[in-house]
C-alpha cells in the first residue's frame, strides 16, 4: 500500500472542500485558530510515518483526550469502571443532560462530556498529582516530552464552564462524582487543553492498534482490553454522528471540537487528521471526509 | 482454527447458564416454544459447516429479518434509502415512539421497529407480490426452498399489533409511509414470522461476510454496500444493547425476540445461535454469551 | 354590568387585530371556512342573552366537545374515571405521544387528544348507540334539536386520522382502550365534527356555570362535580397554553381548532367566541384576546 | 361562616390520618423536625384570625418563599419578568433539567426550582443588600419583625446543593443568570430557609387575597397584578400535582417541602397549614387534605 501517494490524493481532493464547516464558537480561545489548517499523519503498525499538510503543527486535542483518560482509568479499574459509566451510544448531543436524568446519573458512555467527567473524577482519585501525572502518561505513550497543556485554552474552558459545571454538579447530586466538583472540572479542562500535532496524536494512539503496546513497546492495556476500547470508540466516538462515521468510515476513532480526529485500523495503522472547520454535529468536516476517502482508496475498513 | 472443538466447548459452558432469561411474552404464539432449545451453527467463508445442539430446528427469526429486508431495499435504492431512515443508534428501546416524535418521523435506523416498518413500506412499493417475492429472495440467498412463513405466528403478531400499528400510523402522519398502513403491517408481520434453522440463517447471512455474494456466488450487494450494512449492524443491530454487544463480542450482527442471533466476521465466517430465553433488553441470553465466548476463544473480533 | 356595551367595545377593538393568526390546515374540510368570521355570545346566569357578530352562525366545535364528553363520562363513572386518565396539565403539545410513553398509557388529562380518546372509549362502552345518544345529550343540554354532526368534517378527520390512529393504537397497546380502535375513532371524529353557533355553545356550557343544572333546569352533574370539571378546564383546557390563558383571562374554558372557545364565570355567566384564525399553539387569536378584554373590562375573573 | 368550628372539625378529622407521608430527606437539617406537628391558621379578609394546633410554631417555609420572591420581582419588572421565565405548568418534577434543555434555558414557571433561581437572580440584581432587603420586605408584608433565616437550614441546603447548582449553571450556560452563580444560590438558599408560623404565613400572603394590599394597607401589587399571580399559583403552585390540587381544593396556593402550604380565596380569606409529612410528590399530606376539607365544608372554592 503506497500511503504516501494516497495521502497526497486525499489532500488534493480535500482542497476543493476546504471552506465547508465552521470553527467552534463554544470556547473563545479555540476560535482564534486559523480555520484553513489541514494536516494528516498516518503511522503503520510497522512504525513507518507518513505526513502531509499541517501535520506537525500543534492543535488542541479537546475530546480526543477522552480516549486517553478512559484508557488510563481502565488500566486502574478494569471492568469495574462500568459501574459508573455505560458502553452504549447516547443517541443525543454530546452534552445532553436529558439522558442523564432519565438514567439516574450514569452517563451513557465515557465519550460524552458527562462520562468523561466521571472518568476525570476516577483519575483525580487514583493519581497523586492528577494533572502532572496525566501529562506524564501522555508524554510516555506518545514517546515525546514536548507535549503540554495550553493554559490559555484551559482558562477559556473554565471561563465558559457553565454547561460542564451543570453536568458535574448534576452527577454529584446522583453520587457519581466522589471528589470536589471544582477540582474535577479543573482536571477536565486541562485534559481537553492538551496540544499535539497530528504526528504526536497518531503516536499516542498507536497502542490501540498495537494490541495494547506503545510504539516503544510499553504495555498499557491487555489485548482484550484494547479490543474493547476500540469497540467502544466505534460505537460512541463521534457524539451522535457515531453511526454515520461507522457507516462511512468503518474505523474506530475519536474526534474533538478543536478539529482533530484520531482513528485506527487494528494491527494495521493509526491515522490522525486536523482541520478546524466543523460540521453541524461538531466533527471536523474535512477530517471525516479524508478518513472516508482513506478507507475507500485502501479498501481497509474493519467491516 | 478447530471450530468443531470450539463450538463443543461453548456448548458445554453454556449448559451451566441454561436457565437464565425468559422467553418473550409479547407475542403469544412465540411463548409456546420450548425455552430450553439451544443451537449454534457456524459457516466459514470457505463453505465449511459446523453445527451443534438444536441447530437444524426451525425457529421464528423475527427482527433478524430486518437485516435481510434492508439489504433488499438497499439493492433497490442504494444511498437514497437514507432519505427515509437514519444510520444512528437509537439510544432507546426498540419500539420507542419518543425519538420518532422529536425527529419528525425519520426513524433512527432500519433495525428499530419504526425503521423496519419504513423499509417494509419501501419493499411493498418495489415488489410486485411483496410477501411471495420477499420469500423467494430469502430462499435464493439461503439456497434452500424449504423456508416459509409461520402463519400462526404472523396472525399472533397481527392480533397483538397495537404498538406497531401506533408506529405505522405515526410514521404515516409524518408522510413516511407511502402505502396503506394495513398492507405494510401485513408484510411486516409476515417477514418477522419467517422460520429458519441456525444453519439456514448462517447461509442466508453468508453474503454479508462474503463481500456481497451468496454461498452460491450470486451477487446481492457490492463490496462497499455490504461493508456499510455490516457497519450499521455493528452500530444498531442489538436495540439499546448494541454498544454492549459491540463491546463484548465485537462482531456485526442482528438479534430477534425469537431468541436467534446472526453475526459475522467479514471474510472469515458467519455464525447463528438460537436460545429463546431473553435478557431484559430482549436479546438471547445464551446466544450473546456464546458469541462472546467465540470471539474470546478464537481471538477473532474485528477490533 | 352592561354586557351589550362591553361586547360592542370588544368587537370594535378586535377589528384592528382581525388578520392575526392562521386557519387550521390539519383537517382539509376545516380549511374551507371563511377565516374572517367573528362572533361572541354571552349568557348570564339569569338567562339573558347577548350576541354580536357571527354569533348565530354554525362552526365546528372540535375539541370543545371534549368538555362535554368528559361531563357525560363523569356522570357515569364519577371519581372512577380518574383510573384511566389524569387531572394534570400536560406541559406539551396536545397530540404528543412522548408523555404517554413515559406514563404508560395513562393520558395526563381528558383534554389532550389521548385523554379524549380514552373518554370516547368510555362512552362507546356506556352508550347503546354511542353517536346518536351523545348527539341527543348535546341537544338536551343545549335545549335545541337543531344540533348535528357535519359528516364531511367527520370524513375529513377520518381521512387524515393517522396521528389520532397512532394515539389510539398506542393506548390500546397499554390496555387503556377497551373497544375496537376503529369504532372508538369513529365516535371521536364525530364528536369533534359537531356544529354549533356561539349562542348554542354558550347554552350547552350553561350547566358548568349553574352548579350542574342546564338552562332548562335539568341536573347533569352535582355542584361538587361541576366545580371539579371547571377546575380541570382551568388547568388543562388550552393545550400547552393553559397557563397563559389562566394568567391572562382567569376563567375556566375550552378551545377548539375550529376557532371556537367556551368559557365561564361560575354563578355569573357563560361566554362563547368564534374566530377561525389560530395562534401558534392552536387557540383562536381573536377569541383569546376578546376574553382577556372581557375580564379586564368587567373585572370579573375568578382570581 | 363559623371558621372556628370548621377548623376544629378539620383538625379532628386529620388526627385519623396523622401518620401518612414522610418527612423530607433531601435536606438533612429539615429531617430533624418533629413529623407529627400540625397547625392551621386562617385570616379573613376582615382581619379576623383563627388558629389551631401548632399554628404559632416556626417552620421552614422553603418553596413557599417562591410566591413572595416572584411578587417582589414582579413589582420591579411587571410584565417584562416573563421574558426570562414562563407561566405554564411544567408537567414534570420540580427540579427537572429535561424541560429546561428542550426549552433553551427559559424555565416553565417561577415556582419550579429553575424558575425560582432566575427570580433570585433578578432580585440579586435589583436589591442593594439582597438577603437583608428581602428579609425586610417579608417582615413588612407580614407586619412582624420577628421573621428570620434559619442559618443552619441555609447551610444544610448549601451542603446538599448539587442539583440546584446544576440548574443554576445550566441556566447560566443559556445566559439566563446574570450574576455570579454562587451569589445567586446563596440568596436562594436563604430565601428557602426563612422560618414562619402558620399565622405569620397567612399574614404574609394577605395581600394576594386583598387586591394587592397588606393587612396594614400597604400596596404591594396592583389589583390586576395580584390576580395574575394568583392565577399562576393556581396553575403551577404544587409542582406536578398542581392539577390535582386545583381539582380537589380549587384555591390558588403554594407548598413547600418543609410541610407548609399557603392558600387563599380572593377577597375572602388566607389560610396556612403545616404538617411535615409529605406525599410522593413532595406536598404536605395532611395540609392538602385539610384544605380539601376546608373548601368542601365551606363550599368556598373559586370554581
Amino acid at each position: 500500500m503506497n500511503y504516501k501517494v494516497i495521502l497526497q490524493e486525499i489532500y488534493n481532493e480535500s482542497e476543493k472542500l476546504a471552506t465547508l464547516g465552521k470553527i467552534t464558537s463554544s470556547i473563545p480561545e479555540l476560535g482564534k485558530v486559523d480555520p484553513d489548517k489541514f494536516g494528516i499523519h498516518l503511522t503503520t503498525i510497522a512504525g513507518e510515518d507518513f505526513g502531509i499538510g499541517d501535520s506537525e503543527e500543534k492543535f488542541s486535542i479537546q475530546s480526543i483526550s477522552k480516549a486517553l483518560t478512559v484508557a488510563l482509568a481502565f488500566s486502574f479499574l478494569d471492568e469495574k469502571i462500568w459501574e459508573r459509566v455505560g458502553v452504549e451510544p447516547s443517541g443525543s448531543a454530546f452534552n445532553s443532560l436529558v439522558q442523564l436524568e432519565y438514567e439516574k446519573g450514569i452517563p451513557r458512555n465515557p465519550f460524552i462530556n458527562a462520562g468523561a467527567i466521571v472518568i476525570a473524577d476516577i483519575l483525580v482519585t487514583h493519581l497523586k498529582n492528577p494533572k502532572q501525572d496525566f501529562l506524564n502518561f501522555i508524554r510516555m505513550i506518545c514517546g515525546s516530552p514536548k507535549i503540554d497543556f495550553n493554559l490559555k485554552v484551559a482558562q477559556s474552558e473554565k471561563d465558559t464552564r457553565f454547561r460542564n459545571a451543570a453536568l458535574a454538579n448534576f452527577l454529584k447530586s446522583f453520587g457519581n462524582i466522589h471528589n470536589d466538583v471544582d477540582e474535577v472540572l479543573d482536571f477536565y479542562f486541562h485534559q481537553c487543553a492538551i496540544e499535539m500535532t497530528c504526528k504526536e496524536l497518531a503516536h499516542s494512539f498507536f497502542f490501540f492498534a498495537n494490541e495494547g503496546k506503545t510504539k516503544a513497546g510499553v504495555p498499557i492495556l491487555t489485548k482484550s482490553q484494547v479490543k474493547r476500547l476500540n469497540a467502544l470508540m466505534q460505537s460512541c466516538g463521534f457524539y451522535d454522528e457515531s453511526g454515520e462515521f461507522t457507516y462511512k468510515v468503518g474505523l474506530p476513532g475519536k474526534s474533538g471540537i478543536g478539529g482533530g480526529i484520531a482513528a485506527l485500523y487494528p494491527k494495521n495503522f493509526v491515522v490522525a487528521t486536523w482541520s478546524p472547520r466543523l460540521n453541524q454535529k461538531g466533527n471536523s468536516e474535512l477530517g471525516m471526509n479524508a478518513l472516508e476517502l482513506l478507507t475507500t482508496k485502501t479498501e481497509m475498513s474493519i467491516f
